[in-house]
């Protein structure tokens, strides 16, 4: 059906050992063979993740995962602070506004980063422990936040550091335990290379105990009842069981890898295509810029809704447009997961073609 | 990987073409080629249900669905009534209370259906219009409500009707609209013979217009963001790409195959199933049984966790469970879906086999 191959920011371009693993008959659910599935998949989740946390499998997308993390960690009287720079950072302050809780907004201008001062700053006046939520990988803009420094701030303030980590993980190394990250969360289609439909979330124990305290209403996402399945290598409602036989051979892929090497790998194909783009003249919109994607900026006088559309008419290529107030000001390219330098050479070829004209 | 065929009441044995067609490249979620796909699900889905109301199509299994109409239609000064008679009518119960509000409860023992009178008594008791949360086809115990005389009543005292239909639709006739059925819950892995993954509520007017007043706290099911996209023929939130290819294949052979036709097949095979129990001296334990499944007691002297397990290990053949206290007591058959007399004969013999001693 696709008339293209997606060099979009997630979903990304599947491989197909991966689609054909996903096309097989679904076990059941309450049954051995699928606990087996349960447990390989969290258990090599892990040791991407680097955390001996625990895991929660959702059948949804990120956002939903998100949300998980943000109900079940808050209660109504948390003054958390929202540490934004860019639309899936805005992501957390929405969430926490839905629950009708006020945090207090640490934001940059797209394509900076969050400066670790200013959420130490804010840190250094609460009275009691709080949440910071924050973004790994800002696949609005490209930008890659310090987490590893974040972690240290919200230790030594006692407060907890929850992580959208969607667009990063297996792109951006983020080792969540080392890095006292309490919740990192993400999703089964970007660097992991599966289909979209499954999210989780990683908890650290002291999160986990704070989650038990929440008053805020959660059903679908309450962590008690996943936790009484967990334990059965379970999930309380019927999961994406085609999209985790996806899920699992993707993660397998980057286990058998190994993490190194397949972080090198992110960060050569990335650095390729930043060189690539560098040479076309242009500039790219994160001056800390994350091995996921790279978002460039257009020169005054292209638009990159025209650009995209060619590509994607005459090349079969699709990057994606930039969101809200960038559209038609960036071009955003995942190279998260399956991707290459060969693979990203003749899409940057067509890339440099239009814009030499 | 699956050892043995499902005649699991959810998920199903998925035919061969549709897992096809969920291993293709995924399209990116902000382009033509997906609203297209969406669209074309989205019609397809309206002429099943029967409605001309406002579709939604989440990421998530059916429990998210039904927190998803649950808290987008209540508001904290509600007092809604939750008619029950099973497991799956209990998560009504269970989601209201999660939201801290307490329903007015109908219950009915399990194997029963809702008695519309009781119903009655409770709609005529209420000062204002209220919301009536119930079951098509309660999976636990595999009882069929009489949905199309709960809507005259709901009509008639000017209440909601909101219908967990998630296990009947495809399966048991309920055509929303001429039934007056507010909203409609559903997901993809039953008798619309998809993968698990995607689930969906069709919304009446007039249900939409209470949605809009809610006070209770929503984001990843928010209809208010949905809509917003729904108009677009996208989602807000990545969709599950791959299972909405499976789900949109589903779709139109039930479409192709016609409707009358469709439920007429399934009327046959389960009727063919209950006179095959029958005659093995077994009873079944809806008194109203729905057409895509049947729930079968098992005699004193034997425990279906044993018939279970015999049956998928010697013939590849998997049989649901009954759930928490029901569990030994029932084998519950799944034949919503992609299933036939032809296929369901062998399953009955080799079952009969073992009654039969």
């Amino acid at each position: 059906m696709s008339k293209y191959t997606l060099f979009t920011p997630g979903p990304v371009d599947i491989p197909e050992d991966i689609l054909h693993e996903t096309a097989q008959k679904a076990v059941y659910h309450r049954e051995a063979q699928f606990a087996e599935l349960y447990r390989a998949t969290s258990e090599g989740l892990k040791h991407i993740l680097g955390t001996s946390g625990r895991l929660f499998l959702f059948a949804s997308s990120g956002t939903g995962a998100m949300e998980a993390a943000c109900s079940n960690i808050l209660s109504s009287s948390d003054e958390p602070v929202a540490a934004i720079c860019g639309k899936f950072g805005q992501r957390w302050l929405e969430l926490c506004q839905a629950y009708k809780i006020t945090p207090v907004v640490v934001q940059e201008e797209y394509g900076c980063c969050i400066k670790p001062e200013t959420i130490e700053a804010v840190l250094k006046q609460k009275t009691k422990p709080t949440i910071v939520f924050t973004t790994l990988t800002e696949t609005s803009t490209g930008a890659l936040n310090d987490i590893r420094v974040f972690g240290e701030i919200t230790k030594k303030y006692g407060a907890f550091l929850v992580v959208d980590g969607v667009a990063g993980i297996g792109a951006d190394r983020c080792p969540q335990d080392e890095w006292h990250v309490d919740i990192m969360v993400g999703a089964s289609q970007k660097a992991l290379m599966s289909p979209p439909g499954i999210s989780f979330i990683a908890v650290s124990e002291r999160a986990y105990e704070k989650t038990k305290k929440s008053d805020l209403p959660t059903y679908y996402f309450n962590l008690a009842i996943y936790e009484k399945f967990r334990s059965k290598q379970q999930t309380p409602w019927t999961p994406a069981i085609n999209v985790l036989y996806g899920l699992n051979k993707g993660i397998s892929k980057i286990v058998k890898m190994g993490l190194d090497e397949n972080y090198a790998h992110h960060r050569d194909v990335a650095e390729y295509v930043r060189e690539r783009v560098k040479n076309m003249g242009l500039e790219t919109l994160a001056r800390r810029p994350s091995n996921a994607l790279t978002v460039v900026k257009m020169p005054a006088n292209l638009t990159s809704t025209d650009i995209i559309t060619e590509l994607k008419e005459k090349h079969g290529i699709l990057f994606a447009n930039g969101q809200a107030e960038l559209r038609g000001k960036i071009i955003r390219i995942g190279h998260m997961g399956d991707y290459t330098i060969e693979k990203m050479r003749p899409a940057l070829d067509a890339l440099e073609h239009i814009i030499r004209g």
